[in-house]
């Protein structure tokens, strides 16, 4: 009889919802020392994984999970996170933003004050060229919508090429090569010692000057500083960022004040226990049966 | 040997374009009294028909061909309009605007301007309902698209049911029963005797308080005083608009200062020569061969 405890802000939702599917054999526990699987945020289970001394199986609500692969965090658990729950949540965010750019929505208002009758061309992304820094489950619903919109996908990668929808994969030493020519760049990179400053100076500079660069990722894959130069000094379109190195942005940040840098304070994915608790109970019938779980993380890589 | 005349402000790139395609027999020609053919703007050939004697086909390169529609003008020649290029345009338009609103962009902009890490919730676009006033070339793209975004589909028309994108289809005196329910709502109907005031009080009170409406269709088929009125006792959610009774707006009037209203001057659409030089070449080698011309403008509907 497997024993769950949840470790969640919302755990009160979780246990109505787990509840209602009614799964063979599962207890609720609120004991850490009984619990032989754990749901939760990251944190509140690194928190709890000195006393989680039965724990089995634990399933991370979000998709970014670094409090759980830190190298000082035990790892004799399977580990699995969110996947595939995000990719509709990102792609409303990306090509909204996109599209907000292209449509110049901010001058449109402007002229509206101002009693304006303006009528500037807007753009469109049609036959554009959008980069994929990361292609896994997230970039592939990405690079399909992309399809949708009448663009060229671009993916960079370690090594898999798993959508079909992207044109072009390019992979180790061809990062700049990847830069060139793209219209618009989209970080989906997680926190990993490889993604450690990826977009740095170099890779801004080999981007056309025009382009927009989303990161939907993590912060650590952006050389910060870089970043304001380029837009200050109009090499890039505009930045449009909703993770950042530290979180919430110091006062003093000057992303704050960076001129086509637009923030969205970690909001682009919201994780819904409604779709995370179908993956809880996908994953808890092939734990019964012991089937090899779903959405498996790996602790070196990271992810 | 046809002859044509080009009615419009880009008739250098539309000569260019059109030689390029190298067709048979084609000539161009200045002067009105010889042209067979006309290509161009509605009101410039519209201004231009008392001296277009020969006019045996024109083209025109917008959607809209209300001048030429008009009662008060000849009809003694087949009238082709531009249909199946807009869609993509619309879609980016209307997609791009409702993400706008549903990511709440402006109050993320807000926060930024005074430093503030505000982690308001975004909405999504899926599993909302969308319907479309008005099913043509344009609403079909439409449909796809909200597809592509998980919504639900309504749609309105006379009679026609073009699109299997369309989850329900309404006709006749089912409007308000079209409306109720619905998240978003879009029209696209033309300018003719039958969509005058379509969108009323009566209908603006049948959609749900929170309804965003978008209108690229035509102005007239909006109930203006109803609409602010609406907007201003919060019975609506926001209104985009990119169509008005009278263009450009008069300064004096109240939808430049109403609130949750965006306008955007008549610019979600923009004619491409390219685009409108293919819908040509292909309706000419019809016309050489005397087949039915493609995307022929009944004058009696106006559309």
């Amino acid at each position: 009889m497997p024993q769950l405890i949840l470790l969640s802000s919302d755990k009160d939702k979780y246990q109505r919802l787990i509840e209602s599917a009614q799964l063979p054999d599962l207890e609720f526990v609120t004991n850490p020392a009984q619990a032989e699987l754990a749901l939760g945020e990251p944190k509140a289970i690194r928190d709890a994984l000195p006393r989680l001394s039965q724990l089995k199986w634990a399933q991370s609500i979000y998709a970014g999970v670094e409090p759980l692969v830190d190298p000082s965090q035990r790892r004799d658990y399977v580990l699995t996170n969110a996947r595939g729950v995000f990719g509709e949540w990102m792609s409303e965010y990306v090509f909204g933003y996109l599209l907000f750019l292209e449509k110049r929505m901010l001058d449109r208002i402007k002229a509206q004050q101002s009693r304006e009758w303006k009528r500037d061309e807007s753009g469109t992304l049609r036959g554009k060229t959008i980069g994929l820094l990361g292609v896994g489950s997230i970039g592939t619903h990405l690079a399909e919508m992309a399809k949708h919109f009448g663009m060229n996908v671009k993916g960079f990668t370690r090594e898999s090429e798993i959508s079909t929808q992207v044109d072009t994969y390019y992979h180790g030493n061809d990062l700049l090569k990847f830069a060139a020519g793209l219209d618009y760049l989209v970080s989906v990179l997680p926190r990993t010692k490889g993604t450690n400053q990826l977009v740095d100076q170099a890779f801004l500079q080999a981007l056309p000057d025009h382009a927009v660069f989303v990161n939907i990722g993590r912060g650590n894959s952006v050389d910060e500083a870089a970043l304001v130069e380029a837009l200050q000094e109009g090499k890039l379109g505009a930045a449009v960022l909703d993770v950042f190195e530290q979180e919430p942005v110091p006062v003093e940040h000057p992303f704050w004040s960076t001129p086509n840098l637009y923030m969205t304070y970690h909001t682009s994915a919201i994780s819904y226990p409604e779709d995370i608790t179908k993956l809880f109970i996908e994953n808890y019938y092939r734990y019964c049966e012991g089937k090899p779980l779903k959405y498996i993380v790996d602790f070196e890589k990271g992810y």
